[in-house]
């Protein structure tokens, strides 16, 4: 039974997150439905993260069984036609080793959260961006990002419902850029707690606005403690782009 | 009566275009209306390109003669709050001369229009690119269309039910480029016939197809005929980017 390995992009605002429920539209559910509708089997689609809700994806991965054989391409096709009209893309899918697990062999996650930095309405980014009216020093925000990387306890930025076992992650990279208006936070490890990645941009705007020093934040980390994290950011800027494999 | 100059950004998904319709939302009447909600005013906004039905802007420029004198920006603000939630964004509203014309003074107008070239579905990019799945030659498309540019009798790529006086333009800039599965075609001219871009667009798309060779695109320019003109190119991929002035 060939195992599939499927590369996926998504607009996250109409689905309750990555996890299949019984009662929400979830990208999970979606493409579940999608195999049945071509194998005719129930299939179980495992993914590399279980984006929140709201969370869109440029690459994200998943891995499959399936007893039916395709001849190349037509898998994805099939996939892409069945998900119509759900903002949901097959990009790739492509057989892999039976010991592949899109969750388990992933050896680096990618994210990039976009921050648009200005007063005025949003229009063509409406839910792809998080609108920050205040102004934002982006170069103070990298600066104290880089006291955040490496390994540590990230209790501060993980939530109160997060099922990990250890709260210990190590952060491999954590850069602020700015483009006129727009902000860019890319951030990769080899796995990130549950809301970790808007649990520190919320924070990293409150040092961009002032409010906060790179001290502040180095702090907030060594407290181990929930209740010192910034405001979380909103799911609409968070993008999955990449899950790197061996 | 101070005259405004408005710099617009506008997702034209949910408008039927930008001029004003008794029956339908425009992106006029939506301005409009923002307006009279800050002024008491009934005022016209006159715009610099009568953007089709789902055409986007990143950069349309109108003007406005307000009786009411605003701080600087809270005129600006208030267009935001009262356009909400309309996905127009009001990037700049500033006073300008009474001679400012934003249709007839403009010297360049600038677009850009985006093919995603892919046989997988759309998800982020739903209404905001033309999906094209059949492989198209980007280098083809950028040296056939170097035979549009300069002074020409533009009717092949033109609407029917266009208003303009003479179909002669001139047009200044039209290049193809690709980056992985993007297509961008970039064009500029001071001014455009109506559905000039999308005519030429989706010509150019079939010599990316191999369909036509360079020399029948200068053909169909050199008939100036509108039968000889190859499909129109959906909305969802052009944004007017910009409205030069002196």
């Amino acid at each position: 039974m060939p195992r599939y390995k499927l590369t996926i992009e998504y607009d996250g605002t109409p689905f309750s997150g990555w996890q299949i429920q019984d009662t929400a539209p979830t990208v999970q559910g979606a493409l579940e439905t999608a195999v049945k509708a071509i194998c005719g089997e129930d299939v179980r689609v495992h993914g590399a993260g279980r984006t929140d809700a709201g969370v869109h994806a440029r690459g994200q991965v998943a891995h499959c069984d399936i007893a039916k054989h395709f001849p190349r391409g037509r898998f994805r096709d099939g996939l892409n036609a069945h998900l119509r009209p759900n903002p949901i893309a097959v990009l790739a899918a492509d057989i892999v080793p039976d010991d592949f697990e899109a969750r388990f062999s992933a050896i680096k996650r990618h994210y990039l959260y976009r921050i648009t930095n200005t007063r005025a309405n949003l229009a063509l980014d409406i839910g792809r961006v998080w609108r920050v009216p205040r102004a934002l020093d982006a170069d103070a925000m990298h600066e104290a990002a880089q006291r955040l990387l490496g390994k540590h306890d990230f209790t501060t930025f993980r939530d109160t419902e997060c099922q990990a076992k250890s709260p210990e992650k190590t952060l491999d990279q954590l850069d602020v850029t700015r483009e006129g208006d727009a902000i860019s936070i890319v951030t990769s490890a080899r796995s990130f707690l549950h809301s970790q990645v808007r649990s520190m941009v919320g924070s990293l705007v409150w040092v961009g606005e002032g409010r906060w020093s790179a001290d502040d934040l180095a702090g907030a980390l060594a407290a181990r403690n929930r209740a010192a994290c910034g405001p979380v950011a909103p799911p609409d800027g968070l993008y999955l782009m990449r899950v790197d494999y061996e």
